[in-house]
């Protein structure tokens, strides 16, 4: 029952200042508190603060998957080829996977994420409709080669994480699985004291419930996501979706062609005629597996290639070159318009029927206004693929939508019958007829969420620990001689055995000063000072988030601390 | 509190038959109980009930490492190569070590033990001597390229072992971890239930306390070690140490050669003269780093070159080729006799001085008699090089050494300062100079325990648990109809309430009978059957192990196995 951990005997270095290639405060900070330490680019040990805290959030998952009738196994990190190339991942992960050989030249690889494997466990161990529904889960180590692996371990090479597989036999089944996860991960980022978004990951096409991603805001996120400040609606910048009102064609003047000569760019265009940038159709040129076609957006919008590409896969989406021009003599290099092109047409929903714009006329230094959609041309498929800005409107209620930058500490996602239908994955029917699995997969980047809990909860001193994952509920600082030493030990044993997680500064010759820095540092959520009052029994409690101080008997300390941590 | 399990919805399917390449029991069993399931060759996974196992041997070794002051981390499996060549194990591991290349072309390999990073990790986090001594462990995946993984989880490519590792200034400190760590390891095969004996891991030379290997006897075992039934001596067959009493050179008549046709084998020999192999002495050839040398055994006893190597590190020891005797006129292959010949001359201490024996005379078709050690001839150097044979007299009592398989769970090992040499790992001592540090090594296969349990526990049924490791205390079978299910799972509840972990079979359509040959094979110490009697409230225990039987009323059963589990 004592869980007393003293400082002067703990691996535990903290350090002035930041390591030199530290960009987030995560990194900065659980580095300099002594959290983790870097082995190479991307991998990371756990020091003893460090593991404390991980096998916390780790405490926290597990006894929610396990409350949702998830079953623990684990798998290993070492995978064959064969599966993955069944799969097409081996291929498809390019870069991102470890690959390596055994010494009879076997080919395998250091697994990313396991959908492969856990669907062969199923395919081995379950034979009959009565065996599903199934939850596995797992927490294990993952590798990705990441090109840039930085902020630490919020994005590393080798990381924890938890992924579970949901198998059922009906899409009702898996929609239950799905729910069931995403209410599971509800409660553990609340439980972690993570402030979260859950946010659809993918735009209407593929069916909104599919995927969800869970995101942390924090500057220091790679993602970006918005998040509406009048309603609910939040959702990954990628899955926005586009809401405008038709206009009315016959409210506009006749096609007229301009002389714009020397004007190539959307913003000397603009600045020539004097008109925003947003009344100009620009029409980006791309290859759709080899095919040019055009996308048109508003002037001020920029495409974003990765969602369109994203709408378009499988389909190969790649930019045209001069020589694409040079073959194409009708297509003029800054002049392009829609109107009378020969290309096939995607267009932003922006670019609504009876929109008129100013855009290329497809002669050289020309250009073309009251060109009409619906009139002029037509476009043959509308898509949202311009970058989302702060302002545009939320597609839920139409205020402006607001942009932040996140952490994905979770996502969650229907497959489907992708991997069943690789593996050929069927079970004996209720009919005696086999019947094809569909799965769920659902993961939890554990390690990231430790970043993501300090990027979120620090303070300009340090770390600032929610106390479900903090390394200890107290941290009791012996501020002064060998006689304060004594008593925050003795204190220390007293609050162990009542069940409460000490760590005491029991280091000698160390200044209060420095004891004092550190233990913000280190940021366990209550500072317990033995100090100069403790020889008339009085000691002072200091909150690590709100800096309260209190100055109170030793004896309350005990008993206030022990039910506060129950 | 609710520790109730049931099969209906566990991933768990239980085979009839024995995998086609297994050959062990725990190989065996563990498949066909449904706790494990290869990946690939030495890659496996952990099913639910196996990763229960699992996670109660690590839960003890966490608890008796905490014990011992130990510090739980947790470094990563992907390692930099850099370490490894300053160690020199980059090389030395040869083929058993996986190695990789990250996507910019950097060498990584995957750790098979990891006393370079805790060299490194230490010498960043401990400047002073007060920072030592300091215990640090992990239980983590490791990586080894087995040429011929075999035996399941007994001896797997990737698999969990719990590493640590201590740091002290002084040779003292060191001995007190080592002892610590000796006693925490006694301690936890002790609970774990593993029937266990500690044994000298190397000869005398090296000191008898450095390292100690813990052996779990069991006949699928791939290591041998002698055990003497008189006294408590026990030891690695290669640590055996021979005691031989000097013989009176003056007893022994004048050489004599014998003219011996066709007897280059010391069975032709013996039997041509009608003597024992055991009277003659057989002189076998090998080169210590290039350099010829012969090696003097009884006719009756075979060479241990794997010893004779461990003596002679890190002289690289090989067999004589045909090109080298026909370098050397003067040895006369199937013929060679100590006395007289040019070569330095190693002996088992059985060629005592004063012993007499009929050996090569270094003449074709011709051996020689009364050939007398200190009288014809000397040995250079005597060392202990035979293979030790059941009978061999222990070194302590004298009583016939038996000789048995076991396997290694655990390993001990002081290694001293050769890590801290290798990284300059020093820290300030007491007067400001640099102290150099010393460590200690220290490794339990937690995945192999649960394969040694397996061995040692299991019976012609199946698998046996002690009950401190075992997936479940109870296993509750419902044999027969539905209303014994509802009774079974209500019991179930009730177990699972009174703190005792259940599992329960109320799988449907599943006859009794072969619920039982389940139960039998899964394990679970006690297994409580809610049969016909049910009805009248009486049910019955059976103990796995003894096969026990007892009937008893329901209400006692609870009260009984919640008092056994506590």
């Amino acid at each position: 029952m004592a869980h007393v951990q003293r400082m002067s005997t703990t691996l535990l270095k903290t350090l002035r200042d930041d390591p030199a290639d530290a960009e987030t405060a995560s990194h900065k900070l659980l580095v300099r508190a002594g959290y983790v330490r870097r082995s190479s680019a991307g991998v990371w040990t756990w020091l003893p603060l460090g593991k404390k805290v991980l096998d916390n959030v780790c405490r926290v998952v597990r006894e929610e998957m396990d409350a949702i009738g998830g079953q623990e196994v684990l798998l290993p990190a070492l995978l064959p080829k064969e599966p993955y190339e069944t799969s097409g991942r081996w291929e498809e992960y390019g870069d991102l996977l470890f690959r390596l050989r055994d010494r009879k030249g076997a080919d395998y690889l250091l697994g990313p994420t396991h959908e492969e494997i856990f669907t062969l466990t199923v395919k081995d161990q379950c034979t009959s409709y009565k065996d599903l529904p199934v939850i596995l889960y797992q927490i294990q180590t993952k590798y990705r080669d990441e090109a840039r692996p930085r902020s630490g371990v919020l994005r590393g090479r080798e990381f924890q994480m938890k992924d579970s597989y949901s198998f059922d036999t009906t899409d009702e089944g898996l929609a239950e699985a799905y729910r069931l996860h995403r209410e599971a991960y509800m409660r553990i980022f609340e439980r972690l004291g993570l402030e979260y978004r859950a946010v659809s990951a993918v735009s209407g096409a593929m069916g909104g419930s599919a995927s969800e991603e869970f995101l942390a805001p924090a500057a220091a996120g790679e993602d970006t996501f918005v998040d509406c400040p009048r309603c609910d609606y939040a959702a990954n910048t990628e899955a926005v979706t586009t809401v405008v009102a038709p206009a009315d064609p016959l409210a506009h003047g006749p096609l007229e062609e301009l002389d714009t000569p020397d004007t190539p760019t959307i913003e000397t265009l603009a600045a020539q005629l004097g008109v925003p940038a947003s009344a100009t159709l620009k029409n980006l040129l791309v290859k759709v597996d080899g095919k040019i076609t055009a996308v048109g957006v508003p002037g001020d919008r920029e495409v974003d290639l990765g969602k369109l590409g994203e709408h378009l896969a499988p389909a190969v989406v790649e930019l045209v070159t001069a020589e694409d021009f040079a073959d194409r003599p009708g297509l003029v290099r800054g002049y392009v318009g829609p109107q009378g092109l020969d290309l096939p047409y995607i267009a932003d929903p922006r670019v609504a029927p009876g929109t008129a714009w100013i855009t290329g006329a497809n002669k050289p230094d020309t250009h073309a206004r009251n060109v009409v959609c619906g009139r002029d041309f037509e476009v043959g498929r509308y898509l949202d693929v311009v970058v989302v800005e702060p302002g545009d409107p939320c597609p839920r209620c139409g205020a402006g939508l607001e942009i932040g930058r996140a952490i994905e500490i979770g996502h969650i996602f229907q497959l489907g019958r992708k991997y069943a239908d690789a593996f050929g994955l069927d079970v004996l029917g209720p009919q005696g007829k086999p019947v094809r699995v569909t799965m769920g997969s659902y993961g939890i980047g554990v390690s990231r969420a430790v970043a993501a809990l300090a990027e979120q909860t620090h303070d300009g001193a340090g770390l600032c620990w929610p106390r479900e994952v903090a390394p200890a509920d107290v941290h009791v600082v012996a501020a002064g001689k060998a006689q304060q030493t004594e008593l925050a030990l003795e204190l220390a044993g007293r609050l162990g055995e009542a069940g409460v997680r000490v760590l005491v500064d029991d280091r000698a010759g160390v200044s209060p000063g420095v004891k004092f820095t550190d233990a913000e540092l280190i940021g366990v959520p209550t500072i317990l000072v033995v100090g100069r009052g403790a020889a008339d029994g009085v000691v002072e409690l200091k909150d690590r988030r709100t800096g309260e101080r209190e100055e109170l008997p030793v004896q309350e300390a005990v008993a206030r601390l022990a039910a506060a941590v129950r």
